[in-house]
């Protein structure tokens, strides 16, 4: 499946931006191409695109941390997009719920982490 | 001021995703450049770099729709910015609260747009 009106960018890609459908945060930004749209609105589960690695990526494939789509969005210039997903373990493959768990002061100093992690990387990916 | 770990693209560019700090609705995404990620700390309001006009963008400046930040964060690579901001007005160009304001379903039909415009764009941008 396709929809015309999404903006892919010049590689090919659009940024897909993803939240807790259930506590509202902001748990990650990654890349799509088409392919793996469309393998995410097939399967329900979120599928991106590895810039570093030039590779398809199924979100959990390596870790079990899979992120199920409860509903999306595209921005009003159609190209970015919004996921709110169901997270299993944590989004981050240092082992935060979250990507954003360094907050900086407006002042640019980064600020004491106050949370913990959530799954042990190195166990998770040793696999 | 700069932040010597964050890592800015190809063109200069770092992606920031803006988030309600209150109800924590993601309102858009856009692009700063280090000169607005500067003008962003040290005014607390967001700023952001056009790719499209080629221009500085202070938001709010014609709408008077400001964005206080509140809060900000960067990824675990450093390559993408959230920031919770205190929206005035609606954030997105047409007069919707958010610029994530069409919803698709799983596929790929877009849903009906249940919520109202919070402004008129025709008057806001009009003078």
């Amino acid at each position: 499946m396709t929809i015309p009106s999404l903006k892919f960018n010049a590689d090919g890609l659009i940024p897909a931006i993803v939240q807790d459908a259930h506590n509202k945060r902001v748990l990650m930004m990654a890349w799509m191409n088409a392919a793996s749209l469309e393998a995410t609105l097939q399967t329900g589960f979120m599928n991106y695109w590895s810039r570093s690695r030039k590779s398809f990526w199924r979100k959990g494939e390596s870790s079990g941390h899979t992120q199920k789509v409860l509903r999306w969005f595209a921005d009003c210039d159609a190209d970015t997009l919004l996921f709110e997903v169901e997270q299993i373990g944590g989004a981050c493959h240092t082992g935060f719920t979250s990507c954003f768990f360094q907050e900086f002061s407006l002042d640019g100093t980064p600020r004491e982490i106050a949370e913990t992690k959530v799954f042990d990387p190195e166990k998770t990916y040793s696999n």
